[in-house]
């Protein structure tokens, strides 16, 4: 693997790295570099727009990483068996990272610079799990109720990985989890066979 | 109100602000005695060990006012009531900020300084709200399982507090309100007068 733009992925897969851990304000090209291996001359050949245009990429890889997990664990058809690995995913990466490990998208999110591309690719990439989880959802209960699901579903592990990561445990991921399945429970009982007709709205 | 304290309690609710909108590391001094109008003098003064005592009492701050809140919306016994009270209340903070406030607390919980109080205090007051909620919700269904919609609601929240920053509408939140409401039914089904004793464990 002698690509060309091997430096670039390496740097991307550096920053969504530490963004997770230290946000979008706390991870400095510096550190990115020093993370990556990458030649400093890497950094305006590859980034001409500067930092928050790493951010933005990193975020947007993220973001995609994410979307193809959910898009492999949903494919079986099985709405809860995908929740189980997604949960197991995330408890894999915190684990990994001592518990520092928040959500690259996260801190996207939360950059607060005005205009922040950052923030507009997280907007993306949540948009995107919302449409993947939704049409899994949709499969088996009526379309709004997916929408409202698929929204849960994000922000509750969001939300729990901000409480993992200030508890020091993953108690708070494994007790959202058990109230996530009893409301993905409806996507069962309304389609017994899991045949993914049974209730499809169109 | 020329109590001495005044420079103090004013630059730890412009923290407070600021560390919803910015982050920990996005919070400097010179940003909090600008938007507090506290004199320099008093950083030293009052925050003698620096920006991550200012960090800590403000994630303390936002968490004990969130959690008098909390308990206030619970006091009628109705966690449906409190929870749409909540709802509501995070919807007039999020509006107010023009969609970029996030949560103080959650903030602390995402500061990655080494040992950082601000983490420690996020962790104190999640704790706090949890046993708040937990206490609410035994009066009508089994410890456990008040824990773990204490829980989800919390992160739940903290997770659309996300979304709705990313994407610069209320509608997350209000997905996830909708989602949450399902959830707490069992809080109503269990106990039908209501009166707080009727599944009560001890």
């Amino acid at each position: 693997m002698t690509r060309r733009s091997d430096a670039k992925e390496k740097m991307i897969r550096s920053a969504v790295r530490l963004q997770r851990m230290h946000g979008v304000a706390g991870t400095a090209f510096a550190d990115v570099l020093a993370d990556s291996g990458a030649p400093r001359g890497s950094v305006y050949h590859h980034f001409p727009d500067g930092r928050a245009q790493l951010a933005a990429a990193a975020t947007e890889h993220g973001a995609d990483w994410i979307a193809g997990q959910l898009e492999q664990l949903l494919a079986a058809g099985d709405p809860l068996r995908a929740l189980d690995g997604f949960i197991e995913l995330w408890a894999g990466i915190v684990r990994e990272e001592q518990y520092m490990a928040g959500c690259a998208v996260a801190a996207g999110a939360l950059d607060s610079t005005p205009g922040s591309a950052a923030r507009r690719a997280a907007a993306a990439g949540f948009s995107r799990w919302e449409r993947i989880l939704t049409d899994a959802f949709a499969a088996h209960v009526p379309v709004a109720q997916a929408e409202g699901l698929a929204v849960t579903c994000i922000a509750a592990v969001e939300g729990a990985l901000i409480l993992v990561r200030a508890e020091g445990t993953l108690r708070p991921l494994e007790r959202v989890a058990e109230q996530l399945r009893q409301l993905l429970v409806a996507t069962q009982q309304t389609d017994p066979a899991s045949d993914g007709t049974a209730s499809r709205p169109r």
